[in-house]
């Protein structure tokens, strides 16, 4: 098949609230009023961030879930994505399954693919993600005050525990593997969070990396509660020490951690499944308390792109 | 240095009329009432698309013109763009004169890098371009009619001939050379033609196929007047057969192919440095015509993505 056989057959819009979609030089989309639009764009490759032995459908899932993460993040609603895919050579059934992840994720928030690029090439996906926010109400990095309450969304360290074992060729619990190949992007949460929120990102090189952005653009510390984290089940059997090292630094939670100047209530910590995990300080530092206030030694740090 | 580190130094903008830039979650721009917005995708890699040898500066350069050169084509003005660039490994040295490429481009058309992504891997440049349209106004594939006239502008062949003598291990004239590494996107032209042109498309896999494109979204034909074509001077010392081949058919040109109802006049050819090539019929196929108008026997090719 030629490339724009390709685009015919797997890649026309299944709907569509945009001026022109695949098949031109470029799409053409309509910006409501009172709208800014939110765009970013993420990578996956083989080898670097999913294993060669991952089903396609699931490289698929994780590429677009990545990039809805970060709208999510944003507050934004995602709405558009382009898709450049680059592929070692030509195959068919590969295709069908990969757009199958895909269609399966897109689906549930109604994104839609509106263009992009088939190239030959080492196996590796790049997402843009279009998104929109109502004007002046992103949820930046930069927003956390002295004195916030920081949150943060599901179970951490699942997904890093996956990866870590995958790594080492030792077993692989299916619970763990699933949430490192299929995070779900927390899009309603940070919906909901727009406009109440003072600062938020999502967890992709673990919470401790991630929380240190917001602390550099917020120009403010923060304060763990180390017996509040919400530690994967699957890392409980670990040595303590392990487990927090990689709940906070193994990354792939794909979570979302927030500051908020007022507590939540329960109803509202229940529908989001959110945890209460600390407090932004003036002291330009994060630190990691245990249940009696003191410091635990920790040193912390996160997934590094290039070593 | 890290990621972070490394967006920092090279990737920060220099200007700024977006409501966010590099460094959050996602960037967030704002759209100006009565325009829309054109989005497009190009990746190009090593090996597929540019020569292992090609220099890091020129591949920055063309990385960008491909987009800005789809935002031409649909008669949009360039604004923004994300960059995801994959890397075999991290060199400081490389990425200085890469981004000198870029910005010498991204500056000559006041355009943005807002986002993007840096990833370990194949070398390999994805970029996203973001333009605007005054409403309703992009120029697309689909609105050419029997009758009008095709027009092409600059000259063809150059860039095929320096990528075929590369390919076969042959001499390279430097000027050849410097048209397939070096692309200049019509983006002036483009936005002249707005509201004129019936259809337009830039040409990356070769006037023929670029053509054909145009005549498949109108349902229509054309002829084109072989002695009309303009030919770029270093394929004027090979057979005809064989220079009719190559600008017809071996791509990289970035020139802008496009149709218009009515003749232009002298001075506006001038201008952009327009060739008057062919018309649009109504029979559904592509013939190229002699100076007696007499149809050449031709095989309409182009630059197939997966062979």
């Amino acid at each position: 098949m030629s490339e724009h056989q390709i685009i015919e057959k797997y890649f026309k819009p299944r709907q569509s609230n945009i001026a022109l979609g695949i098949g031109d030089d470029a799409a053409v989309i309509d910006i409501p009023e009172g709208k800014q639009l939110a765009v970013s764009m993420d990578t996956l490759s083989e080898g670097v961030h999913f294993f060669p032995d991952t089903r396609p459908e699931d490289i698929a899932y994780k590429a677009l879930a990545v990039n809805l993460s970060d709208m999510a993040a944003m507050g934004a609603e995602p709405k558009w994505v382009s898709m450049s895919l680059s592929l070692p050579e030509m195959n068919e059934e590969w295709l069908e399954q990969f757009m199958q992840g895909f269609n399966e994720l897109s689906n549930r928030f109604s994104v839609e693919l509106i263009g992009g690029d088939l190239t030959q090439g080492g196996l590796s996906i790049t997402i843009q993600a279009h998104g929109l926010i109502n004007k002046d109400k992103a949820i930046t990095r930069a927003g956390a005050k002295v004195g916030d309450h920081i949150y943060v969304s599901g179970e951490l360290g699942s997904a890093g525990l996956a990866y870590l074992n995958k790594q080492q060729d030792k077993a692989v619990k299916p619970e763990d593997l699933y949430k490192l190949n299929r995070p779900m992007p927390r899009v309603e949460l940070g919906l909901a969070l727009n406009g109440k929120a003072t600062s938020c990102i999502d967890l992709s090189d673990g919470l401790a990396k991630d929380l240190q952005h917001i602390l550099k653009a917020s120009n403010v510390g923060a304060k763990l509660f180390s017996e509040k984290l919400p530690i994967a089940t699957s890392l409980q059997a670990l040595e303590k020490q392990k487990a927090f090292e990689i709940a906070l630094s193994a990354g792939d939670d794909y979570e979302l951690c927030f500051t908020l100047p007022s507590h939540l209530d329960k109803n509202e910590l229940n529908k989001f499944n959110i945890t209460h995990i600390g407090e932004i300080t003036e002291d330009k530092k994060l630190i990691l308390l245990d249940e009696q206030g003191d410091e635990i030694p920790f040193v912390f740090s996160g997934y590094q792109h290039f070593i």
